[in-house]
């Protein structure tokens, strides 16, 4: 925290959030033999959780191999990390059994408290409030999936990945969290923290931002937010967390349905758009209107190297993807200038078949025959100073070829972008469009998979990849820092 | 033609072009052993054209176990249909030979005309045109894919969907017609015709719809156009058409980088937006941003009944998910009319697990223990007279259960989905979203697969869905009788 919120005391420090990502032991209260409370316990044994884990239930017995306990008093040792898979009513009583256990954290799976939107829930939110912070508990959700943390082998999914990253990422809604862990892996993308943090009734979205704000494992916060319990607490964390790394927030509940659908999702309450505008623009955090969006950006922090302007140079194959490729390019706000005559003469010199397009975006499938070529191409347009940044394209579609060739020669091309963005020092992004078959959609992950290896960002829409340089871009120009 | 146009002397009439998709024999001209030249032949082969065909190339030889003829003299029989795959230059003596022959029509996979630009590759187009006229010859391209007919069973992919259907479609690019066709063919879409024109030296956009307006077999209009070669004709030719048929337009190179493309890629020249999009609102045709914006079109009218206003009843999955829902409904101009008391007491009736919503989407697991109760639920939001439209979602993330699990319940939820569907009278669109991972997307291409069979319209994308309804249901309500 900066010198000047010295002024504010602190009930809860930030610093204390640490110790909640890395429990020794762990207890799973309520579990029985359902899907969706075996998924409560299951992480902490696939993930490898070194610490003790304790299943209790009244019903006492074992669990997935493991004795069930009675109750929390029962435990034989410590517990820092309890996951809650009990209904609402019960949650008071075993907290008090928690504070007299010592424990430092809890997590509530359970739903039915404020976002009901009912008196009783929303005064049993109040009650577990006062007797954590009276025992010194730290609360996560209720209504939420609670902490993945690949370093303390601790998720809320049972086949998780486990490799840890330097993206922290923070959602109230559970269902995104695990989206953006999913489809974060297929997309290169490693994590240091992901809450889940549903009803927000003790940690919040301004702490765990100022959480990671200052957190070395993470170097850039992505949040899914839909309703803010301190306004002038976030605005606050939001510009601070800004200052330090790249902040990337959603907003769910922007519309009037959204905002009905969030209160009765997490009990979150409206905001106007225009006021959430004002606190992103002046805090400097980028908003997203997507989770689609905010993976792509975080994709760009993560892979792409510095863009300092919106001149973009296009290489790839097909003539209607390359004119939509333009088409799309321009309207998210990257140029595309065209190349000088010196520049068209240099790229003719190598093979390039009849109905190839010379221009910007060039058209080509010159690698088909003569890969060394293709590379000189590409490397031709990355060595022009007239462009920021190269975007290498393409759609596997299997025209005239059929699929299968096409299918054999995409790791071909592959190759060469992956080459072409190790030989040049300019920002590069692949794209791999037009995935709309099983077979090709399918090889699409495997390639992408390569460029990941090789720290080359890759996308599959070419009109998402322009938004997302755009705005990476307008990033890396006001953080001329930013390497 | 409606009798307004009997005042035009039509030098070339439309109900000529019928021949063109019904050849008896076919000569592939310059066929060799290179992939793309194969390309060329083989569709033939491989999709059972049941005529004559013949490979010509001035070696001999055999190829693909069928004689080379040396040239098209040589060819002992009739031929209708020749593809070019010869260099440009070799075209005029070649067409020549053509005409000789009495062949019907022309197409040329042959780049190198009118879109390089040069003096030279515009004369070579004036001077094939000079022959086919004379010799009553139609030309398609060049620079072009040429003919897909899967009931004449004429392609121009090897390993062609053969299905029938009535979605007709045209192209300047040619990529876009096989994308068209790949993942048409991934969304339940079948084609009467579908025709790559390139540079539309002859057989033009204009006469393309013209045709298709009047095609038995084509119950629907596609068309992506980069330029248009007779400004008047195309007005016309779409207004005809869109008053006979839903006809949907995508414009390549609407924007100064996209212009540049397009001119370099089919020598079409730039038109202004406004101008363009004047074009479709006095037609009533439908204009799109993207291919896949017009697949999201093409199965509505193919599969989706008429949607008569744009409330909108959803139901799924997922509390993130639903406000998502929410948001991008309402952005895309659907209204999601909150629930009456009446119907969230029915709704609250069957088992819902705490953390449902029961507004407007409604965001319910209930499915995984009482599919019965999870049909009724649908079944409620469908009957009430509040909603003129059903959206049912679900996306696979497999969180606290796992993916596997969530794998195994998806098809239950398909079944509940395909079910309630089949009880309504109501229009419905699926979507299955979230589809980010390798083995989740081979998993929704399946699914959707069965709700197809079903008639049932499926889509990826919550906002695109919205989208799609929203213009479909513009076009129900100003279509009264659309059925």
């Amino acid at each position: 925290m900066g010198a000047g919120q010295s002024f504010e005391l602190r009930q809860w420090p930030s610093g204390g959030l640490d110790s909640i990502f890395h429990p020794k032991s762990v207890a799973v209260v309520g579990v029985s033999n359902t899907p969706v409370q075996l998924g409560l316990m299951r992480p902490f044994l696939t993930c490898g959780f070194a610490g003790n884990i304790y299943p209790v239930h009244r019903d006492g017995g074992t669990i997935l191999g493991l004795k069930v306990y009675r109750s929390i008093a029962d435990i034989p040792g410590l517990v820092d990390y309890v996951v809650f898979g009990t209904p609402a009513a019960s949650i008071p009583s075993l907290l008090e059994e928690c504070a007299a256990k010592g424990v430092k954290a809890a997590s509530f799976f359970t739903a039915g408290f404020g976002e009901t939107g009912t008196e009783g829930g929303k005064s049993l939110e109040r009650r577990i409030l006062e007797i954590a912070r009276y025992a010194g508990i730290r609360l996560i959700g209720p209504n939420c999936l609670g902490l993945y943390c690949p370093e303390s082998h601790i998720s809320f999914i049972p086949d998780s990945p486990l490799e840890p990253g330097s993206v922290g990422f923070i959602s109230q809604s559970g269902g995104n969290s695990v989206y953006v862990i999913r489809a974060g892996a297929s997309r290169g993308l490693t994590f240091s923290k992901v809450v889940s943090y549903g009803n927000a009734v003790d940690v919040d979205e301004s702490e765990l931002l100022e959480y990671l704000a200052d957190d070395a494992a993470t170097g850039v916060i992505g949040a899914y937010v839909e309703g803010v319990k301190d306004g002038e607490r976030f605005r606050r964390a939001l510009r601070e967390a800004a200052a330090k790394k790249p902040v990337i927030v959603m907003k769910g509940g922007n519309t009037r349905s959204g905002a009905r659908a969030s209160a009765s999702h997490t009990g979150a309450l409206a905001s106007q758009k225009h006021i959430w505008d004002s606190l992103l623009r002046e805090s400097q955090a980028m908003g997203v209107e997507s989770m689609e969006e905010m993976l792509d950006l975080l994709v760009a922090f993560r892979y792409m190297r510095p863009v300092r302007g919106t001149r973009a140079g296009i290489v790839g194959w097909g003539g209607g993807a390359s004119v939509q490729a333009a088409d799309e390019c321009e309207a998210e706000g990257l140029d595309l200038p065209a190349f000088p005559p010196s520049l068209r003469n240099e790229l003719a010199r190598h093979w390039l078949p009849t109905g190839s397009i010379l221009g910007n975006p060039v058209d080509t499938v010159s690698w088909s025959r003569d890969r060394a070529g293709f590379a000189k191409i590409i490397d031709a347009v990355a060595a022009w100073d007239g462009v920021d940044v190269l975007i290498l394209h393409m759609g596997v579609i299997g025209g005239l070829m059929g699929l299968e060739t096409m299918l054999e020669l995409f790791p071909v091309v592959t190759g060469a972008y992956i080459e072409a963005a190790g030989k040049t020092s300019k920002p590069v992004a692949v794209v791999f469009h037009s995935n709309a078959t099983p077979e090709v959609g399918a090889a699409f992950f495997e390639q992408a998979r390569k460029c990941q290896q090789a720290a080359i960002p890759v996308y599959d829409s070419l009109g998402r990849t322009a938004r997302a340089i755009v705005r990476y871009a307008g990033f890396c120009v006001s953080h001329p820092g930013w390497v």
